[in-house]
C-alpha cells in the first residue's frame, strides 16, 4: 500500500522530498518567484514549533518585541561586514504611495541593525542590563535557487538579540542558547544534531564567533539547523550602544544575537518521513491521534464519542474523520499527513471487545481490548514512537559518521555515500576551500572540547589545530 | 499621586495618549519613518489579543496559513476597485539582489489578492468549500501621518479569506465574524462597540458591502475597530475562483475577508486609560496581579512565597517586583502598566493579619484578611473590574450618543463635544459629503435594523433611507 503520488525515497531523493510537502499540504509553490504558501497542514508545524520554543524563551527570561519590517539604507551600512554579508542578497524598496523614496530601504534579512539602533536609543545604565528580547517575524533574502522550507525568498524565523554588561555573560548566553536548541531538536523534533563553532569563513557576518546545531539528513546531507552568535563589542561600537557601568565610566555593551527558522520543518521532513509520506515526532504534531470508523454503525458512533470524551480530558490532540470518504482512503489520509496514530474502530472488532491502534512510522497494529485503560496505551505509544524516532535518526546519523585521516579518504566517503566526517584541520582557509573540491564539502563547526584523531591536517598535512566535522550541505 | 510624566488627559488628549504609550512602555518610535518598535509592554497585549482571538477562530473552523509579503503588481491589477484603492499607498519593491526587477512588487498592504489566486490553484469542487482561512502577519500602508498603534506604515492585524458554495453562506460568515469580533470587543477588551454597515463610500475597496465594529473613545471620536467584508463574486470573477457544483456545473465560489488589527490596542488605551498610565481589562491584561513588598523582612518574603504558590495552581497571572526600588515606585510602575490588582505585602500588616489589594481603575484599597480566601477574593475583584470598565465606557459611550434631526443640531452637539450623533439619511453622497464639513463628520455605519428616528434626511430633507451613526474617526 505504497502512496501513488510520492517518488520514492531511495530513487530520487529531491523528488521525494518536495511530493512530500505537496502530498501532506504543508505548502505549495506561489505565484509570487520564490516565496511559498505555507498550506494550514504546514502553518500548524510552525505553531507547534512557537508554542514550545516560546515558552522555553520565556522561562529563560527573554521577551518578545517586535521592529519594522524595513531598514534604511544608512542603518543597514554601519557596520560594514554586515553589508558585505547581507547586501547582495537584499530586495529593496524604492517607492512608498507613488513617490521615489529619498533613501531607499530594505525588507529585512535580519535584524541587527534595528536591534542596534533601538538599543542604543534606550541603553543608559548598567542597571537596564541584560537585555533579552526576541521576535517571531518574516525575513526576506533575495536567493536564486529556492527549495520549499529548506531556502525561500521569504521565510519565518524568530531572531533573539541580547546585550550584557560583560563579555562572559553574553558568552555564556550564546552557549545557553545553543543548548537550549539542542534541547529543542533532540527532545521534541527527535534529530540528534552535531553542535560546534562555525570556521570563520563559515560565521555570520559581522559575528566574532558562531555557534551551530548541524542535522544530519536522511540522505547523509547536513542542514545548519539553527545559530548563535557572539558579537562581542562589534556592534555596539558602530551602533554606539553605551552605558554608565557600575565605576561610572562610559562602556560598550555585549551582544548576541540567534535563530531558528522554518527551515526545521524541511528537517523534520527530511530526517523522519519516508515513500507513504510525512512522519511527526508525537511532540511536535498538531494533531496526535487520527480516530477513523471503518464502517459508522450506532456502536461504531458511540465508541468513537466515548473516545473524543476521554481525550478531551486528557493533554493528546486528536481528530475524528467522520467524512465520506471510504476507511481506505481515510487511513492513506492520516498515514500521508504524518499523524502519529490512528485508532480504527469497527463493528466486528467492537464485536470482539477490540479497536485497534496503528503507529504511523512502523504501521505496527496493536489490538487493544475495550476494557483497557486506552488513554494510558497511547499515551505509551505516543512516548515509544517519540523515542524510536530519536534513536533511528540518530543510529542513522552515528553509521554515516566517519573518521577521516587522508584527502583520499574524505573523498572515496563523500562520493560513496555522504556524511559527516570528521578529520583534522590547520586552521588554514585555503585547506577548507580546497574540500570544497569534493562535491562541495564545507566545514560544518569545529568541534571544541573533543579528543584529537590525527595530528596533521586531512589536506595539507601540516600541524592540525581543530577537529572538525565536514559535509555536504542543503 | 498623579504620574509626572503623563499630560492630563483633559487638557491634551493626543499627548496624553503618546505619553501613555512611552511611559507604560508599549511602543516607541523608531529610525524608520512612520513604523514603531513594539515593546515587551505593548506586544504582550497583542499576544494576549492573538491567543484569545485565534482560539475563537479556530473553535468556528478557521485554520491558519501564511501567504508571501509581496505581490507582483499584475496579479494586484487583476480586480480593478482594490487597486483604486491601495495602490496610491504601497511600498513598491523594485531591486533585489542588486538587480532590478523585471516586475516590481509591493509589500502586501491587504491579502485578497494572493489568496484569490492561492484559491484559483487549489479550488476544484464544491466538496472542497468551505474553505476558511486565516492569517497573523504585518502589512504595510504608505500613510503620511501616522500615530502609534492607531495608524502606522506597518502593522500586525489577522486577515480571514474564506470561500463558500452559495451566497448565504458567505453573507453568514460575514455576519457571523462581526458577532465575533463583538463578542470579543465587549467580553475580553470591555469595549462596547456599534455595529452595521458602512455605506458605498466607506466601506472597503472591492466589497459588495462591508460591515464594521465601532468603538468610541474617551473623547468621543470613533475608532473603526474591525471589519467584515462580503465580495459576492467579485474577486472569484477576477482571479478565475471556480468550482464543479452540486450539478456538475462550473460556478465562481462567494467570498469574504475580514481583519482587526493592533489598532486595537490605541482603542484599549483611549477607552480605559488615565492620569495614571495604562488601564487594562483584567481578561486581556498579560499580567493581572502584582505582588509588591513593601520592605523585605522574613515574614512578608515568606508570605510573598505562599502567595506565589497558590496563585501557581490557578488560572491567574502575576509577577513578584523584588527589585532594589522604593516600594511607592514599584506601586506607580505597576500602576502606569495598567496592571490590574496590587498585593501590597508589609511587616506591619501581616502582623495584623492583612494584606492589601488595590485595584488599577479604581485605586479603591481592600485589606484582605490572611486568614480569608485570597484566590477567591482575587478572582472576584478582577471579575467585578472586568465589567465595571464596560459599564463605564458603555455609560460614557451613551452619554455621548445624541439622536440629531437637523443639520445645524449635527454641528452644535460636534462642535460642542464629538460623540456618536444617530441621524437619518436619504443614501445619496451629496449629503454624507456635506457631514464632512462639520469637523470631518463621516458616516460611521448604517443602523440596519432600527426603527427609524425621522422621515427626512438630516442634510437634504428629503425622504430618508437609512439611521445612520456619524462621528469623527481617528
Amino acid at each position: 500500500m505504497k502512496n501513488k503520488s510520492i517518488t520514492s525515497r531511495d530513487v530520487d531523493f529531491a523528488k521525494w522530498y518536495t511530493d512530500v510537502v505537496q502530498a501532506a499540504h504543508l505548502a505549495t509553490y506561489s505565484n509570487v518567484k520564490g516565496c511559498i504558501v505555507m498550506e494550514p497542514n504546514g502553518y500548524a508545524i510552525w505553531e507547534k514549533m512557537q508554542q514550545v520554543l516560546d515558552h522555553m524563551l520565556k522561562e529563560t527570561g527573554h521577551q518578545n518585541v517586535c521592529m519594522p519590517m524595513l531598514i534604511p539604507e544608512n542603518l543597514l551600512r554601519k557596520e560594514g561586514e554586515l553589508v558585505k554579508g547581507f547586501a547582495p542578497e537584499v530586495a529593496w524598496v524604492t517607492m512608498g504611495g507613488n513617490k521615489e523614496l529619498e533613501e531607499r530601504m530594505c525588507i529585512r534579512p535580519t535584524s541587527e541593525t534595528l536591534f542596534s539602533d533601538y538599543f542604543h536609543e534606550v541603553l543608559k545604565s548598567y542597571r537596564d542590563l541584560p537585555i533579552k528580547y526576541n521576535q517571531w517575524v518574516n525575513v526576506m533574502r533575495w536567493e536564486k535557487e529556492t527549495r520549499p522550507f529548506l531556502r525561500g525568498r521569504e521565510f519565518l524565523w524568530q531572531e533573539g538579540h541580547t546585550i550584557h554588561e560583560t563579555k562572559e555573560e553574553a558568552e555564556q548566553e550564546t552557549r545557553n542558547i545553543l543548548q537550549l536548541y539542542r534541547k529543542f531538536f533532540e527532545e521534541y523534533l527527535a534529530i540528534p544534531v552535531v553542535t560546534g563553532r562555525k570556521t570563520e569563513k563559515e560565521k555570520f557576518a559581522g559575528a566574532e564567533y558562531t555557534l551551530t546545531i548541524e542535522a544530519m539528513m536522511y540522505n547523509g546531507i547536513t542542514l545548519q539547523s539553527g545559530t548563535s552568535h557572539y558579537f562581542g563589542q562589534k556592534f555596539s561600537k558602530a551602533y554606539d550602544i553605551k552605558f554608565l557601568n557600575r565605576e561610572n565610566n562610559w562602556d560598550y555593551a555585549y551582544q548576541t544575537s540567534w535563530g531558528v527558522s522554518t527551515r526545521m520543518i524541511g528537517g523534520l521532513i527530511m530526517v523522519h518521513s519516508d515513500d507513504n509520506g510525512l512522519v511527526l515526532p508525537p511532540k511536535i504534531a498538531p494533531v496526535q491521534i487520527a480516530i477513523i470508523p471503518i464502517k459508522q454503525t450506532e456502536l461504531v458512533n458511540q465508541k468513537i464519542n466515548e473516545i473524543e470524551i476521554a481525550l478531551e480530558n486528557s493533554t493528546m490532540t486528536y481528530m475524528v474523520d467522520c467524512s465520506e470518504k471510504s476507511a481506505g482512503f481515510k487511513f492513506a489520509e492520516a498515514e500521508v499527513n504524518g499523524i502519529p496514530l490512528r485508532i480504527e474502530v469497527g463493528e466486528r472488532d467492537l464485536q470482539e471487545g477490540l479497536i485497534t491502534v496503528v503507529r504511523r512510522d512502523t504501521r505496527e497494529k496493536r489490538q487493544v481490548k475495550t476494557s483497557d485503560d486506552l488513554l494510558l496505551i497511547l499515551q505509551e505509544m505516543l512516548d515509544t514512537m517519540q523515542q524510536d524516532l530519536y534513536i533511528k535518526a540518530k543510529e542513522r546519523r552515528d553509521q554515516l559518521t566517519f573518521d577521516a585521516h587522508t584527502f583520499e579518504e574524505v573523498k572515496t566517503i563523500m562520493e560513496r555515500q555522504p556524511g559527516f566526517v570528521r578529520a583534522m584541520w590547520c586552521g588554514d582557509e585555503a585547506c577548507e576551500a580546497k574540500m570544497k573540491e569534493i562535491r562541495g564539502t564545507k566545514s560544518r563547526c569545529i568541534l571544541e572540547d573533543a579528543k584529537p584523531i590525527d595530528d596533521v591536517c586531512v589536506v595539507c598535512g601540516k600541524k592540525a589545530k581543530h577537529l572538525v566535522v565536514w559535509g555536504i550541505q542543503y
